[in-house]
């Protein structure tokens, strides 16, 4: 399966998520995370996430899909994330 | 159509790209919107974001579905955006 992650973590638990996303996802804006991800390990990634995160501050969606045949993408500006990891 | 837009906008242009994303779609989160728009307002949304933006600095990426049908979506945490307006 497909996964689009966006997040918006408190800055005293960002960094971790971010460590978190970027072991299942590639990083594609600054709080915005995609990539081909198995049925376990989006089981494990939301577990985790929810592990560190507080539902009272923090917020994350997923965006889930079976195939990318059905959606388009565009992008505009500056190619953020990638493989750096600048924090 | 339905269109998700994440944008990451430097402080000094947010305000103004969160006033464009909102004439068009719903806030859902901090930097993400959702929601069915015409061709002809994608168009419009797209043109208006590129006007404010600074391609050096700013990022938005645009996906785009025919139809809600093949995807899901799974939200955790604090709900942001909604109708609410908070700056």
């Amino acid at each position: 399966m497909f996964v689009i992650l966006v997040y918006d973590f408190n800055e005293k638990r960002v960094a971790k998520a971010l460590k978190i996303a970027r072991k299942y996802l590639h990083w594609v804006q600054n709080s915005v995370f995609e990539g081909e991800i198995s049925q376990a390990n989006y089981k494990k990634l939301k577990v985790e996430l929810q592990n560190i995160m507080n539902p009272d501050e923090d917020s994350v969606i997923f965006y889930t899909f079976r195939t990318q045949k059905y959606w388009l993408r565009e992008e505009f500006g500056l190619k953020k994330g990638g493989d750096e990891f600048i924090l």
